[in-house]
């Protein structure tokens, strides 16, 4: 496996361990539970800068596993909207960010790197938490078929 | 063709049109061009809020088309990074944005869609401008090939 000495997401998972494919790790990303539970991502395994570096089977692979945890969110949550991203500016180790995105969160219709929108929801963001257990069986369950 | 009527990206172009497929079109985005200059979006022309909406084919025929965008970026204007994103929170028609960003643009490394972190360096941004003819060329020309 390539890995960069010192890169976060080289020396750790980066995040809580959802599921795993010989290449790549879904995990749901902690640090802003508060506000945006339902924000996962889709980690490369080797440590590669931008998505156009991988070969085309390892991009379908990758976009495969994006697209599977988006389904899930759509299924499990009904968002308004998924967002998804690859930046990388802080972190340039491949990580895909699936959001799911609502009218009434912090900063709908604003990315959620922008500015507040508004006060946190909280009923409504521990209504979103509660429902996790069972979308991330889901999101395992796709996965293990995907690296099948 | 699947339109919305009121959709921008259905009741137009939605910026400088540099390329197209039977299926999706690569735009300059002109409304933030005094900051990023080199900021492209793939369209796909239907009207499809989600990219997991779309069949597999046709999700790895935008995927290249935005690979496409993003190696050009990087051949001719050797960015730092590349950022994708597919948001359309307000929007809700599939859009990936492309933007090529640097340490010494306005907002690095936080996304563009962030506060801003410093002045815009103007000449470094006219430098830029002045070579997106030729990147230009080069993705019409490559997304010719992809379409055949």
């Amino acid at each position: 496996m390539t890995r960069l000495a010192g890169c976060p997401l080289c020396d750790g998972v980066g995040g809580v361990l959802v599921a795993r494919t010989p290449k790549l790790r879904v995990i749901r990303a902690g640090e802003d539970a508060t506000r945006f539970p339902a924000f996962y991502r889709v980690v490369w395994d080797d440590h590669v800068p931008e998505f156009s570096q991988l070969p085309r089977a390892d991009r379908q692979h990758c976009m495969d596993a994006v697209v599977l945890v988006e389904e899930a969110l759509r299924q499990h949550l009904r968002p308004h909207k998924v967002n998804l991203a690859a930046l990388g500016n802080a972190v340039p180790h491949l990580h895909w960010h699936v959001i799911a995105r609502y009218p009434w969160d912090s900063h709908f219709p604003a990315p959620v790197w922008a500015a507040p929108q508004r006060d946190v929801a909280v009923d409504r963001v521990r209504a979103l938490a509660d429902a996790l257990p069972a979308l991330e069986r889901s999101i395992s369950e796709a996965l293990r078929r995907l690296a099948d």
